[in-house]
């Protein structure tokens, strides 16, 4: 085969080996936001708008997306998810519904991606179910809050 | 059948019909914000990350992402999706990398959804791609800039 | 090519070729109970089941669930879905869910594979939520109440 | 953060937390009957229906639907499943097509849902293979029959 | 946003347009082979696998992968497939199984990819039923053999 | 149940059963190569192909395609894939390029059909990314050259 040429493998993707890892109990939290009109929030605490319950679509929207994580993200691992919790909090004066998700697990890699996939995921939702009266909204501030198991130990984000 | 109760339909969620729309050629582009320290901007530059080159992956990840908009968006109609296209800006002094993704179609409904999906997705790819080396990312901004297209018409976001 | 023995085709699976049938709108309606114990159906009208709000997921579930179902049958083709509608009927007394889809497309296949499908998905998150506190649901009359568009026309099942 | 309303969560859906079940072998035994017109069966048994061999086709359906039992019931845990078996037993007389699923698996959750899931694709498919020549059949009596491992230990439903 | 340094974007990927193709009717014919033991070949006609019968889930594994084509491969377009037939011939002395996928859509892209996946997957599958006795199969000559609809016409494989 | 006949289950599929089966560290190695005009690889080379970096997407495409082996192998185990490794070798002078992948696991079964499955799908994206160009590729040798864990041992294939 000498007349081949190495393909120099430098900046090539790769899913990172983690056998060697050991299972422990896993925890992520992420957050994000959803800014939109004061009269499109107040439209979906009183449940009108038309393509239904806006926040109940939202949470078992973002419920799916955090199991569809590594079918998503590339080079992410395919993990067995224990737990997903989503919830909201509204603040009508700034328009804003702010998305919480927290993921667990018990495996050789950390749920982060999963749980910013879930509250991207809720968050896409809101906006598609409110989308036809309100242009504006904004999706923001995606991150981690806060991160348990494995080698790097407890991570928790500075406010 | 007068022994049951019609249960209230208010608020419920449905896939709302759009079999009287007419075909048409639709466009959306959509953007999102990736926020990092410039230390790990450098190295995305320089394509040392270990599980490869981010934004090619990114680019793959979000275009294949757009494609699943209707399997993750639960009220969202699956579509023949035309074109994507992801493009990338860096800002070095900020430790921004700006992602922007233009989707067509032609059908009955709106591509906003598939475009807004594409730069969560690109977004979250390289957030895990780099997350080994910086725990501080924010995804932000993920807003629409601009539609074409359906009875709508033209829509252009005011910056 | 004379050494190959051509193997029978009789009763291998195909996709039927449906390119010359014409595009019609068409329309399917199916249903499905869940029968299960009056107090557990007590429990999802008083929205006290530990998963969180039974119909409302469950309407959500058979949504996505109709969108799979090229991806779940084998041998169905894949289409584009214009709407779904899920509703409910409550028996107390006989401690029965009635389900009722109605799924709306243009295409050149019916669709009534997707009613079914998402009437199945629906009782199933059903029995999913509620399995914990009763392990005797039974899903039961699954089948076509009405059908339009296409070659063979309007058809309505007798009661 | 004062300004924020919380939500009320009561009735909101979660994946709930497994995390501190212990893997135990876990099985499961679901059953679900097709009935036809006595012809339909009739040609089922010839392998004479245009779309192939009903059975055979319905079996891999159902395999591959037991998979996917997560993707598809929005609160159901994705889990490793290390076995599927699908039989069938067939009533001319009555034009019964008795259809039976046993699902096994390692880990901290029962395969009650995945063992439901593959009855009712393996029906949904005999359905779609049928169809062309049968508009009447009917999907019933999807129920649980067997369950073994985790802390409810072992169920056998009373006939 | 002078800051900002535009990427070169050369040589990155996009799912090109095709928004101003014509609708036409399209079709493709690819081929694969799987070469393996003799004695295994034997046990296949025989239907004596442990697994089952190798050339009907085979055959199901690979329409069902038809439909998957845009999901798998990253710049392939999701289209409307309207009929997938897959066949197959025996070649017992050079214990071949040769595989043939014809597929159609009407619409706005070729179905190469789609007729070429088909085979793969088939191949694949009757490789993984048969792999606990022949661990020396071969997937070989993967390619297409026929193509029409579309600008650029008909073409056949020379032979 | 008397008047059942008991359908003859034999040549019918089944997901075998391995819950018996210790976990262990699997790992296996795959390859396939692609033949094209000496022309197309140049191009490739030089990064100008209308669709994007061809290796580089094929990569991307390939380690997706892994995570996705038993939803497209019907009697296939879905499994956590620990890692995945998909490198090339260019032959210029007779066009071929040579994809190996190395999968990674721990659990129940083997991971060939991953390997398998990733070599197939970047083989199947670089000939989708040089389709326009060049008509007469051929897909060939996928075949199976290393494997170890489990109980069958080290396997390596005779060259």
């Amino acid at each position: 085969m000498s007349s081949f040429t190495h393909l120099n493998e430098q900046g090539r993707a790769r899913m990172v080996n983690v056998s060697e890892k050991t299972d422990t109990e896993r925890e992520a939290v992420a957050c994000s936001s959803v800014f939109m009109k004061p009269s499109t929030l107040q439209k979906i605490k009183e449940g009108t708008m038309k393509k239904g319950d806006v926040l109940s679509v939202a949470q078992v929207g973002g419920i799916m997306g955090a199991k569809k994580t590594s079918d998503l993200i590339p080079m992410c691992h395919n993990i067995f998810i224990t737990g997903v919790d989503i919830s909201f909090q509204l603040n009508e004066k700034k328009g804003e519904i702010y998305i919480e998700a927290r993921v667990k697990s018990t495996g050789k890699t950390g749920v982060e991606m999963e749980a910013l996939t879930a509250v991207s995921i809720t968050a896409l939702t809101i906006y598609d179910m409110c989308k036809s009266i309100d242009k504006e909204m904004i999706i923001s501030e995606i991150t981690l809050l806060e991160k348990s198991g494995g080698k790097s130990g407890y991570y928790k984000k500075r406010r």
